[in-house]
């Protein structure tokens, strides 16, 4: 089954979901479309969620791929049901595997979840959370300053220190959970800087490394795994300014991967 | 969906995927059967294993199961995909989902097996893992003495310590996996005496963890989840001696969860 993996997101944290496909699953052909014209969802109404939504799904399954991932978490909490209904291909979001993985990796069943201020206010992550385990005790926290961050390209350094230290210190100040879970795909690039703030004894989970792994079983469960062993050029797609997009993409990927992809500008909206 | 969930294995190494499962997926009832009996089905014929699995799986079957865990090496790789044809329940082996949680932690591609004879003669891991990165270096290690141990509920001390220092030591001293697989049921018991030999540098990777991580990612996808609050009383069966039997499954559970469970003398062999 050689046809495409299709990735959305609303700008570029999911290209840290597709880095993760691409490491995990370097088999694959992937088409990534970050609608980075109308980032971030976050503040938008459910509607203009649901709508560009539609528009990104619109635009890759005319390029036939045969399963969808959202990288996005607040796609992902106001789109998913209606997309697993109405789709005929597999449809993962970010939530639920980064709840699963949280629940595999604590000890004391204490976790603390941090996202935007959009993903703490949808409870979505908790609400995952115990559906599985009823009992778990969970923390959320709103990080409004890291996005901005990853936006501008800025992984590491001085700066990002501060806004990291600054913004979990109630987190650390409390000192109860062992497991942290990245509820952002903007977050992995921060992963280093985070995991030294909060200390090694807690775990901190991807949720960006979780979904490639669980696309993985998804494509053995549906038997739809690439078998040809032919090297992909992956096929990366923004709809707004192509110069900053490039730079982040790059860094992204050069770090990571040593894959060949094309990057491109899409336009999605309808008339 | 209130039916239970079935486990096999050839004896009592399953249960630390049992552990998992309870641990993980706190609202599921699981009714466990080891075939303590016959064990081990190492040395066995694929023809044996295979009718003694499908005695095992007839066995849950009576008991109305939703899905099925194989949580044995050698019944997994002789009888999944028979299983997988012959029954309309989704069926989860253990060897797939610890090969994707190696691919996700590994940074330089090189990977170590650790099994039985059998197991590590079948090339099972190495198969899974090049299905999906061909690129992968797997180093594999039979390791007969580890399996004994822990049957006679040797977890940790002195005489343990030696056997994992000695029979690891060609892994160690080669120096390059920064992934090791615990491509058997039973090594799970063992995995902090493990870690502690190959060092905190190594990805130390249960195969019984994953399993259950995949099996409630299933769960998920095939609407499956228990979705009442009830607190379960898990069956666990054994067609062997029950005193042994007994005093391993009431060690591995005391340690990690508190849930109810009764345990029970099984016959399943055909006249």
């Amino acid at each position: 089954m050689d046809r495409p993996i299709g990735v959305i997101d609303s700008g570029v944290g999911g290209l840290t979901v597709a880095l993760e496909l691409m490491r995990q699953l370097p088999r694959e052909k992937l088409i990534y479309l970050g609608d980075t014209k109308r980032c971030p969802y976050g503040p938008r109404t459910k509607e203009e969620v649901q709508q560009f939504t539609w528009e990104m799904v619109n635009f890759l399954l005319e390029k036939e791929i045969k399963l969808l991932v959202i990288a996005c978490n607040t796609a992902t909490a106001y789109t998913i049901d209606d997309l697993k209904d109405k789709l005929n291909i597999p449809v993962i979001g970010v939530i639920n595997p980064g709840a699963r993985a949280a629940i595999k990796a604590t000890n004391n069943q204490e976790i603390g979840i941090i996202g935007t201020e959009g993903t703490v206010k949808s409870g979505a992550y908790p609400e995952a959370l115990k559906r599985i385990n009823p009992e778990l005790h969970v923390q959320a926290l709103a990080c409004p300053l890291f996005v901005p961050l990853v936006e501008r390209g800025v992984f590491s350094g001085e700066e990002a220190r501060t806004v990291v230290q600054t913004t979990l210190e109630p987190l650390v100040e409390d000192n109860v959970m062992d497991t942290l879970i990245l509820g952002c795909t903007h977050y992995p690039l921060l992963k280093p800087l985070i995991q030294d703030v909060v200390g090694n004894k807690v775990a901190v989970i991807s949720s960006s490394e979780e979904t490639a792994r669980e696309t993985s079983a998804i494509l053995e469960i549906k038997h739809l795994h690439n078998k040809s062993g032919v090297q992909q050029v992956h096929e990366i797609y923004s709809t707004g300014d192509m110069e900053l997009f490039n730079c982040i993409a790059t860094k992204i990927f050069q770090s990571g991967i040593q894959q060949q992809f094309k990057i491109k500008r899409a336009v999605i909206e309808k008339d």
